[in-house]
């Protein structure tokens, strides 16, 4: 780990830490990611949330067996990229660990993995509908999204092993998201900010699009260079990404008592 | 009543107790099932939710004439399977407390009954469209929902005598839900966790498909196998039940002061 | 106003006295009546709500111009049939008091009257689509649900007369609900426990029936026996009313701090 | 800026100042209208809104990058109408605020912009469905709202200078309301009450009209003699504009505890 301050001042806006540096400023972000991501409605009692060890890209950190709504400091547990806990504890981790891992694994240049199932990605999963960019906030989508559908059978349509976890690496290849049939959906980004971003405008983008299904209506979606130009700009622009980040970090403190201290960097 | 403490530990995880062992945990148990199932909006005024006495085969516990949403543990009275009140009181029980006995009396190896009126399933209740699993969430419902439609004239599409809840009864099965048509559901399940995951997922379940039947869109359903397989891990698994039944009850404490200090086992 | 205790107990239930023996008594129950429609959505800025004065039936007591959401005792007036403020006092009173005072007037069994625009009736208030009982809660509505399209060109299709406001009293006729069209809803109820009943359950019958329409599905309604009984026992019996106000001003006095010492008999 | 007392009693309705006639109100009005905007989900992380300096019509006010539902006083930036920064500050703007400033220099007669992305407005904004007034809240669309669609290549469909801004000013012309194609939406009003209830009621309006264009039934529109009588008294005549002013401010209050002390004139 290195502490460059020119680099930190590069990804440091308003009053927000973007990128983590150390384990420990890792570990109050992905808290604050699990409090967002419950706060927001894009996970119940299910799913999760890590993000790479800036200290060791080998390890990446993420709560013990609870949900995302009620994770503190104490619940965070170290991981390998093959899914073995790392931490010195006996409590239970995610059985779905392994997603996290393989895609790390496979994604050295991201860092930042979310699982989960709400609602608005489920009909695109079962259906032939292929989800689209509809808005700029949806640029992000462009390059499409594939459907998992390779479940090892008994394994209750869950990515239980590693090798399960490599398919599923495989399967979401270079994209940024991927559904899995019947299930929800894996999302990968640069940091845990670029990945709340793309859970709440994946949900925002899916439940137009739907809109748009029902209707029958034709539709004109982003071309891929105003997706690509979108993407840079309106979502993960740096502007944009420090704004939504501490409005989230604003809604979390006004709704979650517990967490109004919280701060990074 | 027995108090085996490897079956305690077997049902006990992280820190909650899934399955009471006496008729006080059993209450406390099912205070909290009301006030959840009002918390998550499943409930309103009307609806209900029982337990079967640990201590008694023979009994139940419910609220009186109360909204579910209010419920504490004075409100808690023991009625007999024929839906006699057990307990010495003079208020008011539910009305329809005989859907709860007489399920309770077919089904021996169930202890937990939700009757409500969520929206979300009113659509397949009068139309001609089987409720299907859509979800690993939704695996639960494979076999089947059938619709009831056997109402007593002049009772007002209510269940309010023994006569009508054995017909419920038969009505039900062997299945763990059954809509009853212009009215809503009734759910059956080992315990309360196990009865309010149902809750839940059933309502996504049917708002997801839903919307499929507004699309007209052929969609893949899950396959009994898949679906079987997933109700064993992926909901009725001892450790998303515990994950998911700590998540309400967190979200109870946070919404609900007076239910802060709860505690059960 | 007389003071008979034993209509008096027959009207009590709970702890709830249902209906207003004295002018007092009903000024409290419109203010909780203002706050519940508020809490529960059915009004937002706009719409309004009135009851009978149970000391004299020929004026009703009404909020002036302010949000229901804000109402408190001091905001009521009393107002006569045609229109008049009774009440001294030069505070604004709704432009729309006219539809008060003509449904009172015309409808001597009846004392209460929603007037409000929540947005799941609109729809069948623009199309040729007749709202129709889809489950015991909407029962109430089997009489059928006239739409109003008579508005006095260049008065903003408000009821701003009281030539106006009789129109609306001889379309709504001997009906509990009508539509205005591109507008709102009028309600009439025996009570304000019952008008704020058939608010709540019109909004969810419109809504669910409205996902009948999009469908293209056949449906089954129910019948007018079916309906006549489950409106007198489901939603008007005594014991779901009474269940349902409590919950109602439960809700509202864990939302409305200012009303948590409210009470009423 | 002048003070005349006449004038103020005409505009003063209720408790509430509507139009304020220094740049200090205009500030106070600007900030509450942020947290409503923030409060009724109208605007989340991303989204603006302006006032005109009643002192100098040559400048407005807005907040800095920030989300609405964060701003206080101290974050209000003051800006010339060609986006320039008039504030002695090194803090970073909004950068698409030349929206804002083409708008208020194209319209002398108007005084206050929104620009946001509520969901509702996107599906009109990508077919070719024209937005038409469905009820009398709705009828300030009656001039009809057209959809701009000439972006800038590469600028990220934002509107990221002067340039774009004057052709954003262009295309709304002498509109209330356009929309930016897979974008969001603009609104231009005369004082921000109004423009505050012109962004409500056209979620509520492209809401219900979805669901008549899913419906695919005929429906009823506004005639435009009904819309502009309606605009006049049931949507900005002083009486509604005051009361719901009001309300949303209460709103406020009661959510976010850091404004309960606001007040303005």
């Amino acid at each position: 780990m290195t502490n460059n301050p020119s680099q930190t001042s590069a990804i440091t806006v308003g009053q927000t830490k973007i990128v983590p540096e150390t384990a420990q400023e890792a570990i109050q972000q992905v808290v604050m990611a699990n409090r967002i991501l419950g706060n927001e409605g894009l996970l119940d009692a299910l799913g999760h949330v890590s993000v790479r060890n800036p200290e060791n890209p080998g390890t990446f950190f993420q709560a013990r067996s609870i949900s995302p709504f009620e994770v503190t400091h104490s619940d965070i547990l170290e991981i390998d990229l093959d899914g073995n806990i790392v931490s010195k504890t006996t409590v239970t981790p995610y059985g779905e660990r392994f997603i996290h891992g393989s895609i790390l694994k496979a994604r050295p240049e991201m860092n930042a993995v979310f699982h989960g199932h709400f609602t608005a990605v489920i009909p695109f999963s079962i259906t032939n509908i292929p989800i689209r960019p509809i808005t700029h906030v949806g640029s992000f989508l462009f390059e499409g999204v594939p459907v998992y559908d390779e479940y090892e059978p008994g394994d209750g349509m869950l990515i239980k092993t590693r090798k399960e976890g490599e398919r599923i690496a495989r399967h979401i290849g270079h994209h940024r998201v991927h559904l899995l049939r019947g299930h929800g959906c894996d999302i990968v980004a640069e940091n845990l900010p670029k990945l709340v971003a793309s859970a709440i405008y994946l949900r925002e983008n899916a439940t137009i699009q739907w809109q748009i299904v029902l209707s029958g209506k034709e539709a004109t979606y982003l071309s891929p260079e105003e997706a690509k130009s979108a993407m840079e700009t309106a979502i993960f622009g740096v502007s944009p990404i420090d704004r939504m980040w501490r409005y989230w970090v604003a809604r979390v403190k006004r709704n979650m008592p517990d967490m109004k201290d919280w701060k990074l960097g």
